[in-house]
């Protein structure tokens, strides 16, 4: 296997097509564990944990690694961070060096009990897992509501979001297997983009990237998502202060629930004709 | 919180469509966590830990718990099961009960090192967690490649798969956000179906039923995905045995490459007037 993988390859298939058969090549877009490790000083003693390993599109590791842990709940600042590296413990030259390890130090201050992380991330009081058990989680994470006052969007300018966006997804226009998280201003102007075979590390790396540069919490802004709208999508919306997501695709139960309980609007099925409204609707001139 | 969650939930909704706005309800897919548990009997003692906690749809709880477990090569045969049960710790009629931990306890000669299931399921060897490392940890699962040697279908039937189970897809109907895994013999007829807002529960549903009907391996099958074709998918089928994985949506490189490995076809982009065969297409008559 050799060092560093892009994010897509060309592959020879097999095309079958209005009944004849050819040869071609296409493009596939690049699916490669990444693990999150976080190395965290405790009493004077350095300790590495392996947090997660995600399937992701390489490209953009050290924002996926610092919107995941951001996210989730671990990273509060951009002071808490002392470096972020590929964990590069092969020989020179090695070729099974992957470039698959990204590993997180935090400053000394930052106080994290290992022992915490190695459960789940997810609450469970006793048998008590359930969608309050999630949502309280999150308002741990997200003490405040996302801060959306001065966001007041037109109907008309959602509908163009799919179409205006699609423009700047390349991975999607040459593989058609990928998933594209934007960041929208108040008048739909895309501010960062990312894509992924996984939506959700599309949202950590764009995420990530406002993080690592101060731009955190998000207010007034939009998330714009290519496909469904999840809970974990939502979640990650939240804790970086971002008041309204706008999905392609559909929201599922309990991402409507978060966006009712933090006061986030929730806009799904998005297209050139209209949208569908599961929450906070005020911020959408004239609806009604 | 309210008892058991169904696989829907009716929503009152704001719509904007050709510049009108209106109220209707809208149905949304169920999105709650399952929790699933594992309970082994060590030197005398019996013990719990929690493996996994996903986002799913309620509902086949019992062959989603089953089929993660066979597919992540804990439960090797159907005898290994002892019991699978919801974990119903609250008082009668606490409305708090939520069915949403799943425990299934094993036989006491099943030799489980729990303090192994604690680490990340995914083989990390030192630094070097890449395709290598992912693949070799199938390898272990699945030792021998799935038998398709009697698999052969005609182009013709796989471009009428999509329409032809779409109609057996209820809760995308009613939701537009949920997938589905289907499995079919050779001859396209769908023996099986489950639909989950997560692609990997839809599929670990499926093959867990037929876990425990008893009948994987599933020689000659082929499983059926109404989106896209990841790495952990088609290593789900690998373990199931089942030699051919037809999608609609895009695969990504590291399935291509497991397909390869293990000699499995991989198709994607099925539609009416066509497909792409990424890996076996000598299981496809008339390719060429």
């Amino acid at each position: 296997m050799s060092a560093r993988a892009g994010s897509t390859r060309r592959e020879h298939i097999v095309r079958y097509s209005d009944g004849a058969w050819s040869r071609p090549t296409d493009t596939v877009a690049t699916e490669e564990p990444l693990e999150i490790r976080l190395e965290v000083a405790a009493g004077g003693v350095s300790a590495s944990q392996s947090l997660s390993i995600t399937m992701r599109t390489p490209g953009h590791d050290f924002e996926l690694a610092t919107g995941f842990l951001f996210t989730e709940g671990i990273l509060r600042s951009k002071d808490d961070l002392a470096e972020i590296t590929y964990c590069l413990d092969g020989k020179a030259g090695d070729d099974d060096q992957t470039y698959n390890v990204v590993t997180v130090s935090l400053r000394p201050w930052v106080q994290i009990d290992l022992s915490r992380l190695a459960r789940n991330f997810y609450t469970s009081s006793s048998c008590g897992i359930c969608s309050k058990a999630s949502l309280e989680a999150v308002r741990v994470q997200a003490p405040q509501p996302p801060n959306g006052d001065g966001l007041r969007v037109a109907p008309e300018l959602l509908c163009t979001l799919p179409e205006r966006l699609a423009a700047g997804q390349p991975l999607f226009r040459s593989t058609g297997g990928i998933h594209a998280a934007w960041l929208c201003d108040a008048a739909g102007n895309p501010l960062a983009g990312r894509e992924d075979v996984g939506r959700h590390n599309a949202t950590d790396k764009l995420v990530g990237a406002e993080f690592l540069a101060g731009r955190t919490p998000l207010t007034d802004r939009m998330l714009v998502l290519s496909g469904r709208a999840s809970f974990e999508l939502l979640q990650k919306a939240a804790v970086a202060g971002i008041p309204m997501v706008v999905a392609v695709g559909a929201p599922s139960t309990l991402a409507v629930d978060l966006a009712q309980e933090m006061g986030m609007t929730l806009v799904g099925f998005t297209k050139a004709s209209g949208f569908n409204v599961y929450s906070g609707a005020e911020r959408i001139v004239g609806a009604k």
